[in-house]
């Protein structure tokens, strides 16, 4: 399908872009494994597959859209580099996409972003520049140094090759697991549910589709109801990753005929979810990445002997809010 | 190569038996994923293939020697049941094999076993039977269960049919990786080594072979230093699945021609290694699943330019040991 939002005629992504992307991907991105659990099986009563993005490069799958759009970038455009503006895996995805073609980075952080981020954005060869999120916009600050550095602004969701690269996940996982009936994956700005809905329909016909985002930062949810796009404050949540005010034009445009629902989960099952990864996965989740999950554990959709794909979007986390998430009861 | 331990005609073991084993388990054990990490890497200097024996049933490469044991049971050593002393991931590997195969399973276990473990074990239908460690012999215990009922008792590493289990780890790593220059596996009582060690000679001529034990328990050092099987006291060490006291007999005559020598690691040093797997490959994994690991970080054995599979073999730890490994600085 081709999704062409309302007045913009360049914003358009198809399955075969995602395809595409797969064959930019190869060999760079890793073919992240998909793991199997009777005992979630058996709870849950369905054939789990999940997809464990926090094993991708940077440890998730952000990788995957900063590398496809990029790698798409004109020679000239090489020259001027990137610019993105993110505290979180973004920021990571773009820094390493970047170094790995040659193309310079400046990554605009808050003031205030954990230590091992910066550190970590810094390890892949990007120049960070801090601003004082309380004194400046991020966004504007952004689009003056793409100016002033002809360089080309990576968004993290909204844009037809990130959400190309992103779809690659679920493109993986069906052709690992084979056909699903339904496709869980954690959103914040759309990108990653976006892309994998146009896998996911233009390989699996039929397949029911959700997203799954915090109780407490539901713009999905409210704007699903409203039938159009509205933005919430910044949400209190665990799920640094999803803390989105509202969805992306260009997601919601294929979001919204392709997904079957939205769905929320709570901080308190987002971290027995993640829990339940630790004991029974033995695997490493973030917050958010660890939503599409709980969605799953908590009944949220009906998947009942159905063969389910679920997205683990990515693993990082700091010691101390997983070692807190551990210390809750699961249930 | 078959090895012949004197005195025993039973005890034989070759490269076919782990071939045979791989065959059984197919469709049975996880294909576990092998796991590569840049970072990783260029650490050390090296091209690094791990292998994920966190991500195998029951969270441990255990499950694979119990399954070949099992399966071979006469159909009148069936009806028997099996019987098996462990407090750790042997006894998981036996319960969940015996249910596969439908033969009724005893696990001896210490009354102060953790309870998550016993529940696990129980989960799997085993029927468990404790014993006050300071008061009874589990040896003992287990052998007169096994007379009372005609149940085969399955040991938890000196028995071919185990080692030869154990070993379709590396026969998959290397299927997976392709020739390794060197290998490293934890090392206990050593039936995954032993395993190991048949296997990589037999696929990956050349390689050298390394097992890795904690410092506090280094009875096969000594052993291989006095060039005979040595008995050391309980060790105390994080390392709770390699808190053997000697080789075994058959494990001990297959490693020693095979092996390239055996490295030592500290409780610091395997706890660094955990939190770096935490960190960068996003897995969880136990203490003594991590020993190998922290000999190839910490330069134990030398592997620059080469190519060097871990065995990653458990990620079973409850959460507030994992937690105060998480604390720990890494280096």
């Amino acid at each position: 399908m081709e999704v062409r939002p309302a007045g913009s005629e360049d914003l358009t992504v198809t399955f075969d872009d995602v395809r595409a992307a797969a064959e930019r991907l190869r060999g760079v991105a890793h073919r992240t494994p998909v793991v199997t659990a009777t005992s979630l099986d058996e709870r849950v009563g369905a054939h789990v597959f999940l997809k464990a993005e926090n094993l991708q490069r940077i440890g998730a799958f952000k990788f995957r859209g900063a590398y496809n759009r990029i790698a798409q970038l004109t020679p000239e455009e090489r020259t001027g580099g990137v610019v993105a503006f993110s505290s979180g895996n973004h920021a990571q995805g773009v820094a390493l996409a970047a170094k790995l073609l040659g193309v310079p980075a400046v990554i605009v952080m808050p003031t205030d972003a954990p230590a091992a981020k910066l550190a970590a954005t810094r390890g892949y060869g990007a120049e960070v520049i801090m601003y004082d999120r309380h004194r400046m916009n991020r966004a504007e600050l952004a689009a003056s140094i793409a100016a002033e550095r002809g360089a080309v602004l990576v968004p993290p969701y909204d844009d037809p090759m990130i959400v190309a690269g992103q779809g690659t996940a679920a493109l993986e996982l069906i052709e690992q697991a084979g056909p699903l009936d339904v496709l869980l994956a954690p959103l914040g700005g759309g990108g990653l549910l976006a892309g994998c809905a146009l896998a996911a329909t233009g390989l699996s016909p039929g397949v029911r589709i959700y997203g799954v985002e915090p109780e407490a930062g539901d713009d999905w949810v409210q704007s699903w109801n409203a039938g159009e796009i509205v933005s919430i404050p910044v949400p209190r949540t665990i799920a640094d990753g999803q803390q989105t005010q509202a969805p992306g034009a260009l997601t919601w445009e294929i979001v919204r005929p392709l997904a079957a629902g939205i769905v929320t989960v709570t901080d308190d099952e987002i971290r027995a979810a993640m829990r339940f990864a630790f004991e029974r996965l033995k695997l490493v989740v973030e917050p958010s990445g660890a939503s599409a999950l709980a969605a799953l554990l908590f009944g949220k959709v009906d998947a009942r002997g159905a063969r389910v794909g679920v997205v683990i979007s990515g693993g990082n986390v700091d010691p101390a809010t997983f070692a807190a998430a551990l210390a809750t009861p699961s249930s």
